[in-house]
């Protein structure tokens, strides 16, 4: 299983390295591109339709056309994550509020971290291994807010 | 592979029952509890911890917590679908703005058709069968808004 | 010189209509498509490559990602018209936060009427006649506004 | 009389300091502790049920579903304080619009002073002792003001 | 123990009859009063000063500021209800975003309900037959939505 | 003529010197005091009924309800400058959404300055000299703009 | 005295209707005209650089940008009322947020009533009879809250 | 073909050059000129009416009239460009909700340059060399994410 992951923008990495951060930690295939769905649409169309990848998170600010355009030409799972900038409620709602018929499942504001766990609760699900893994992640989560 | 689909009032059966015509289309299984994060707790940990399910979807209006409460018992992947009522940006907020850990990945306001249609991309990352058909469903929503 | 009129969903239609009522009244050449950015990204990118229009009009709603697809594809004005719907905001600042380098011109909620203007406006730069014409209008409107 | 202060995270530390600063000023016996709704649920649960607390402070930003989860594991009064963020209206909102049976009393972004003295306020309608010293400390406040 | 119920205007009257119809099921004495903190301030000044409530619940829409109002006026726990209107995030806004020093427990947009809930938890600290039955309230709820 | 400043807290004070430096400018006499709607509400009844101020200028942040309260003790013309802070909506929704009967003109965020001129152009109604030195201010504007 | 009221839209007749029901009520001479500051801006400036009106009142929706223009001819008190429609904080932020310079003082959302009362009380405050009727009118209005 | 860039206030200099920087690139002929809406309205009719511009760009912020003055002047298209503060909501919406009849073309917040390149594609429609050099510049930037 592999994780596609785009941005909209090279200034959206802070939030692409906090996914990166999670997928390096349990140890999961990825790989990250930057393709604009307004400056290089059919690039990003060729990126989605030849990618091999199971899951794709789409990390856009702004008018955050996106994992909307990444979820038009696959029907494998789209998690979009907005970035902040100087409106916020722009870039959620564009990720939100998709039409019927192409579903995207946005996460929190900056949260590249939720991203790529969402992609691996969705990958885990046949993954024993992972599963346990993502078990651990919480428990130790738990301590650390409960050793505050 | 199962769908537990959880409304946090039966008020907000409508938009469930979005979400069933395309669990229906696809045959896939589904099972639809009314548990309210606030009003049922222990209730919503038991139905959670207890199931069987591979996927949730989560349906709340207001301020929409079923969703995260739902993720905050399961590694399990999470869709959350925010009602509309009289503001809508608490829903939506409500339900995107999960902190970091505890992922869940929401669609558009009332849009339980695209809570289904994520949970069935899930399903049919191993799923041929439903991937095929998944895309035919596309194709066939392609001629629809084409013939207008 | 010719307007392209892209509608996302065939429910934008009375938006569409105002539009039209101001094209007709003018005589000015139009065509008229539903085409998704999101289910028929394809036939979008197609319809807009191959269209000999000058002026691209795209009417949408939600997550109005089409103005922003439609100006992806050509070089040519692109003028987005949000629809109104539940939250309002989300297709205003869809259509409006487009990134640097593709432009598109945002005019008022539900005013297809405003993009179609807007369009005369642009052609009437290098055609007397019409340039004429829509000082004609506005003397119109300003004799029906003081009527009142 | 007891109160219970719970933070969803420990970055809600300086909200709950101004809280302290208020119980302290009036020698009230409190505890302090970080539990989450989202990544601890069941330890929250244990603390609230097993708390001698006569109210409960719940202290949370972002998506804040901690003082509603609160409020559904006790019949004691609840205070909620949304913490500021790059948002505001999420945490705001998640807290004042708990569905209808839950009741969450929320005050002002940030205002863990006030959440202690809407506490002290309670505690204060059966204690005469500090109904006086809360009347002392409105006139002080008065005093400042008038000062200026 | 008593309540006062003031109403910002008359026409707040139904969401009123939400914090009765539960005051009157736990056999709770209130007072009701429609006053304005803007046309009537020194009748409402002395209604609250001259009460003998222990808590106030204050019903109000638009800009309101009476909630706030009764706060100034007594160090009795005041809980605000903003009422819903043109834009809703005025009352809220309002009612919520007291300074520091007064506060004002707010509940959810036209939640009568769970104002004079909150009130019943806040007189339940000291009253075990009320918390008995407060619980009793709980468990039927939680009934009625398993029902479902 | 004179015209009374009141500022909800002594942290407004740079917004009321936006005023203050219009004022002096055209030499108006004015009284400037802190008084809080709600932390002072007594001292602000007396301060508004006993002044012989012609125009009350009230600057709040928050939920700004001193303008309002101002308006409740007088018939004299109350304006209304909402102070920014973490929202900003807050201020200004609470000082414009005024009930029926009871009204005050709000000015925009921090705009003390404008607040004193609209002060000033309600004196000028009826004083030929200040009428004529707010055209040459007009004038002066002009002159600072266009030699831009 | 006179007051102008000017409405930007026919269709703002309804708000204008109840600024002059209160103006009928207190016997104060207006002028009513319906006058677009961006239909017709010439016509406009006209009317307001040759009215002999002591105070305007511009009422308007969308982007309301009516009051601002009037002011922009005068140094006569403008008081602006935002209209309602499909988002409203459009019309509320456009009259508000005036420049530095231009103040205009703006009532809530479809307040016509209220922009008429703080015209009156401009005017009151040289003319002794109408302060009087604005007193009793305040006590008619407390005596109709009283006796709810 | 020319363009005329006009600035609300000075201070909108650095979106101004956003504008320039592109129409520089371009080689395009323009003229920059500040005039407030509110400030110099006589001015900026003088300067729309006379001006030779084909094209017209406003920049401003707050309640951000200048676009919509602009349009009312005149019937060659008009850019809007909505300047950053401490709301934005506030020059968006009165920029984007322009009333039927008088059409104004808004751009993203800040968003000079693409205010520029939507001028230079209205001019590319008759305009070869023009057309592929807008043609080379997205090419360009599509290497430019593409390397990334």
């Amino acid at each position: 299983m592999k994780i596609q992951i785009i941005l909209g923008s090279n200034s959206d990495m802070p939030v692409a390295e906090k996914a990166i951060k999670i997928l390096d930690k349990f140890s999961i295939t990825y790989d990250i591109k930057v393709a604009s769905a307004h400056r290089t649409p059919s690039h990003l169309k060729d990126l989605v339709e030849k990618s091999k990848a199971d899951i794709f998170i789409g990390i856009a600010g702004l008018s955050a056309a996106l994992p909307g355009a990444i979820a038009a030409h696959t029907i494998k799972p789209v998690i979009g994550v907005p970035v902040s900038g100087k409106l916020n409620l722009d870039s959620i709602l564009s990720i939100v509020q998709m039409p019927p018929g192409i579903p995207v499942g946005a996460v929190g504001l900056d949260r590249g971290d939720n991203a790529a766990l969402l992609a691996l609760e969705i990958i885990a699900i046949n993954d024993k291994k992972l599963s346990n893994e993502l078990n651990d992640y919480r428990k130790e989560m738990k301590k650390k807010v409960l050793s505050k």
